[in-house]
């Protein structure tokens, strides 16, 4: 047994309703862990100092749960720099250019994939993510995206199998027997290293139709459901992730009365990707909106080389203030325990009493500072159970 | 004598004519820096390898010259997390909230000012800035804004007095008096310390005509001009900025189409600071107005607890090309050569020859990747002369 204890915090987040306001909040506080999960927390004053084998003082900084980061894409090849630099210069973006990085993820070996996925994983520790959704979707092919997914499993739990990313060149003149393979043998082959199943819902990726036989398909073998939809334009592919008891429809950019009347029913959680909008210029959707009417809201990176290669949970928080709506205990909210929620998680995303001990140690007093100090790397340190 | 090679350098930005395009770009480059300045640039192959004393490898980064941030407030007490926290709710900004932190910095005896600067400096050095300016401006007494400018003079020799930055509330009555003093006894105190005179010409601050006298006044002492201008709304700080040569005109944020052919038609740099209209939700002002005008744009970080917290030049890059119409290239040039053309140096802000051997190594293998990343800390490494 290990029991470590966690003092002199200024401001802890716990999201425990035994402590104050939503965010459960402690003030001048203290965390036990024992063997990698919260034990207690509380006051300093009154913590149980006899019970912990290491005593860390953090002089007076905010604690908050480790970030729950539900959308990732970070197994892949190449990057998009140029195409960035031309979007910025005016050209829009479409889902086409996924194909590019499929073609550099086929090229490329095993040890390059893992090497760069390793540091990846660096970078979301360093930034206090500490749980993390990865998915396949660059291999498009039965054999590229079991290896996607068998990389992926190397460094999370939470992986996505997203064969339907995109219809790849090869089958652009029949989808529909692409639909098949990926409801068929390559279902076969992900399935072993997979929790989670994704599909593109969106002009120029795949129909709602073809969503709807895809996610079946995955979810008949046992496959937890997940939807990227109303990314580009309003569709009805918010109606079919609730339909089928989606954990998240990821994007949320263009949602029409009825698809926040269905999420606010439904336990599918609204997760907002604020990078996405910045980096492709997009209008950002409201999630007060989603909030006002009741929907749970997540916040995550959708960290991949075309749309928004940004990491950074704090930087989508910032967005989230600046151009969501959401006020900055909401955006953390969305970006633990709202990530926590769109994972179907309750051991993470919070500090309550048999948690997972993840947490970030800020360079800041105030869980507020992440919004108020946007783009300053404030995570001073990060703990893993 | 000491001499040190820095190579492997997948690509190199020198703003250096001898080299190709706009940035001067060298690709798998070197830097031989000798006793803390440039001595030569260009290819690994051709590195000068027997005059180094010391060899450095960067494997493939990217290597950019230091970032000058030429507008910061970085000496003051306290901070205003909740007033941004109401802000973010729907409460504008003024200059009102000034007068907060000039009570909270008055109060703080100097090793809290000191200590707390020092944790800033460290900051923006862990980002790649490596010149920085620092106002006076929250203490408003004789005293204090001598007081802050010894401070700022202890971390940098860009040190502006900035006494006119709001009329303290002692003088709420008799802004006239207040005028007075700074162009008097408080100029008398600052002189010393500092090396430009700069004001806050705004409604709620001060007008034109006060501008002009306080500015005049500091410049026939010797004191370089710099001024706040057109922030909250249009008005003749800039026409007043030109006339006087001022270095610089800072924010920028609502422009007539005279004020762009004046600064364009001068050697005032248009400084703009993204982060504060990120921070206060104000709308942004078009860079590229002022780059196809032929103005000299500069980025910086205004980093101050008010209107913009941010210390981080790379996210004012990212918020430049998403928000101001920048190219990354012109990004990067305006938070380096441009912030230093805002500060009248020649040493600074590009690595040709001469040039101080101040320089951010990223961990990415493009320039393009700072604003393509937004929100993730891509400085690796940052070295000073």
């Amino acid at each position: 047994m290990s029991a470590t204890l966690v003092t002199g915090i200024g401001e802890l987040v716990t999201f425990d309703p035994a402590h104050p306001g939503p965010l459960g909040i402690v003030s001048d506080a203290a965390v036990l862990a024992v063997d990698g999960r919260v034990e207690w927390t509380g006051p300093s004053a009154s913590a149980p100092r006899s019970d912990a084998d290491e005593i860390v003082d953090v002089a007076g900084a905010a604690v908050i749960p480790g970030f729950v980061d539900s959308h990732t894409h970070l197994v892949f090849g190449g990057d998009r720099a140029a195409e960035f630099e031309a979007r910025m210069a005016g050209r829009p973006y479409t889902a086409g250019g996924i194909r590019s990085t499929v073609a550099a993820t086929r090229a490329a070996p095993d040890d390059e994939l893992r090497a760069r996925l390793q540091r990846f994983v660096a970078e979301l520790h360093a930034q206090g993510t500490t749980t993390f959704e990865v998915k396949s979707g660059y291999g498009l092919t039965v054999a590229d995206e079991e290896r996607l997914l068998r990389l992926a499993r190397e460094v999370t739990d939470e992986t996505t199998y997203l064969g339907a990313h995109v219809v790849p060149p090869e089958y652009a003149d029949d989808p529909e027997a692409y639909v098949e393979l990926v409801t068929g043998d390559m279902l076969d082959a992900c399935l072993p290293h997979a929790r989670w199943i994704d599909v593109f819902c969106e002009t120029g990726a795949f129909t709602v139709e073809q969503s709807r036989r895809i996610l079946t398909a995955g979810a008949a073998r046992g496959l937890g459901v997940r939807l990227h939809a109303a990314q580009l334009g309003p569709g009805e592919g918010v109606a079919l992730a609730v339909e089928l008891d989606a954990a998240s429809v990821d994007h949320c950019t263009y949602l029409s009365d009825d698809d926040v009347e269905r999420l606010a029913a439904s336990r599918t959680v609204a997760t907002l990707l604020p990078g996405v909008e910045f980096s492709t210029r997009h209008p950002y959707p409201s999630g007060r909106r989603l909030l006002d009417a009741g929907a749970t809201v997540a916040l995550a990176s959708d960290c991949n080389p075309g749309s928004s290669f940004t990491s950074s949970m704090p930087f989508c928080m910032a967005l989230a203030v600046r151009e969501m709506g959401l006020t900055p205990a909401e955006a953390l909210q969305a970006a633990t325990l709202g990530g926590a929620a769109a994972l179907r998680r309750d051991d993470v995303g919070h500090l309550r009493p048999g948690a997972r001990a993840d947490l970030a140690v800020l360079a800041a007093p105030s869980h507020i500072h992440l919004a108020y100090r946007p783009g300053v790397p404030l995570v001073a340190r990060t703990v893993r159970a």
